[in-house]
């Protein structure tokens, strides 16, 4: 089943304790495109980069058989780029830069064919563009949307009207604080969840992933790892796996969605193995069966 | 099966956003002895308290079967006092005074009754004394040690001994980065396992907790609650809950261990739902039963 995306293409700079990349492939677009191209065929890209934007990259999206026919290439204008430090202890990042350049006038063209997608997921952007593109689309069937502190504070009231119209929300556990104004986690997911969305999933990082519905509860941890190399990208592959999943089930009930959120996990464990994307292009199907296996040995026990 | 649980009592005065109690019923031996209760008998208390504590916390931790032959009190000196202020996300927590008092000068006395004990609890105390205890047990199955930073940075030595003796070592996050020198949890936790133990189980507070060995991982989340009135003696909540069951069942294989921490976590989520040890002391075994169940729930999926 056809799986929209939107979202930024970047190229980032990020240093970590041990080692740095420069202009590497990033963006959120990116991350959750190759991830779900992982479990599901026909991925419709929707993003805007500058005519710097390396051919190597575009390649790389078209041999994972991403569709570019909705991604901008603005012709003389500089491609979005961040660059960021990872603290040593690999959780807490200070972002040292931020060139919005073709990202600042970015307005998403929905192509024709991308009309009848069924999945969605509405990358971190504004919550005006996401909205925009939503309206673009003739029948979706699943909607997942992204955010972050910087629209929780700057344009709460139309991330409130989007929350009206999608599923699934996904964010992190300070985001959910923030946008609910409460410090207690599970009573934050319990206020968002009146706010329109059926189904949160907030990302904690290091500490896994909680999905909750009016309900139920199903918590995942993440994958115990000696070695993160970049944590950059892990929720984006978190969305990617999540969204390959349903739209490779053609469903969303209780069950397939807790896979989802499993398969989500499983993707960004891939993810921070290594710098950029490396950790999710060189991916097989058995490297993802194997590891979603190992999930359920992480938390399984006989009652 | 009998167990042995060597900690400390007090007197608690502990502050949250919401509420406080003055001199409620605290200490390591106290949560410990309390939630194994409900799991095993012969619970055999080793501690120290002053000629002020109240009888009616005697008499609460008789009702409770626990066995007090080994609490020592000392006549015309004070209880141990702790008290401490919660900050408003419950995770963080500031002391605002420790009066050792009895505590200061504490000698463990081990009846004779006691030396026959299998399985062993030792409480977050002194290294030294942790050893003193056990070289007064005559064999011992399962020994569980807590401990903290207190110790790690002044009695590290003696700590390392101590890690040769023990089966499972429980500790939280921040102790085991600082007791490995090492950032990453997963690698600090290997690391750990090299220095004696054959298991570590550790503490993440909201966050659940990872039980390590040479060949395993075993992740538990914590419940999902709406409302923590007091996080003190979580911890020690769960290790008397990890104690009981392993007790109960009289072996410490690699199933009976994952449901030991499990029903660790739920003893420590109903002791965080009251102050002190209210949460805890009017449970039934239907209570118990029914949680564990509820934590299968939040993390099995179908593979």
């Amino acid at each position: 089943m056809s799986i929209l995306v939107v979202g930024s293409l970047g190229l980032d700079s990020i240093e970590t304790p041990h080692s740095s990349v420069k202009d590497a492939l990033g963006g959120s677009a990116v991350y959750i495109s190759i991830s779900a191209s992982y479990f599901s065929q026909n991925i419709n890209l929707v993003g805007v980069v500058g005519s710097d934007f390396p051919d190597e990259y575009l390649q790389l999206l078209h041999n994972r058989e991403v569709n570019l026919e909705g991604l901008q290439i603005v012709e003389n204008e500089r491609t979005f780029r961040w660059s960021c430090r990872y603290d040593c202890d690999m959780n807490s990042r200070e972002t040292l830069s931020t060139e919005l350049n073709v990202f600042k006038n970015f307005k998403p063209i929905i192509p024709e064919s991308y009309c009848e997608s069924k999945y969605i997921v509405l990358g971190n952007i504004d919550p005006e563009l996401q909205i925009y593109v939503l309206n673009h689309l003739k029948n979706p069937k699943f909607i997942i949307c992204d955010t972050m502190n910087y629209w929780i504070e700057r344009k709460y009231e139309v991330l409130c009207e989007l929350l009206t119209k999608v599923n699934l929300l996904l964010l992190n556990d300070l985001e959910a604080r923030l946008l609910a104004k409460e410090f207690n986690l599970i009573r934050a997911g319990r206020s968002i969840l009146k706010m329109g969305p059926q189904i949160i999933v907030i990302k904690k990082g290091e500490h896994g992933a909680l999905m909750m519905t009016e309900d139920n509860y199903f918590i995942a941890p993440a994958y115990p790892l000696e070695n993160i190399q970049d944590p950059t990208g892990a929720g984006d592959s978190f969305a990617g796996g999540l969204i390959g999943y349903i739209a490779k089930v053609g469903s969303f009930d209780k069950e397939t969605l807790k896979r989802a959120v499993v398969y989500g996990s499983v993707m960004a464990s891939f993810c921070v193995e290594k710098f950029s994307v490396d950790g999710l292009i060189s991916l097989n199907d058995d490297n993802i069966t194997e590891r979603f296996h190992q999930f359920y040995g992480l938390t399984h026990f006989e009652v």
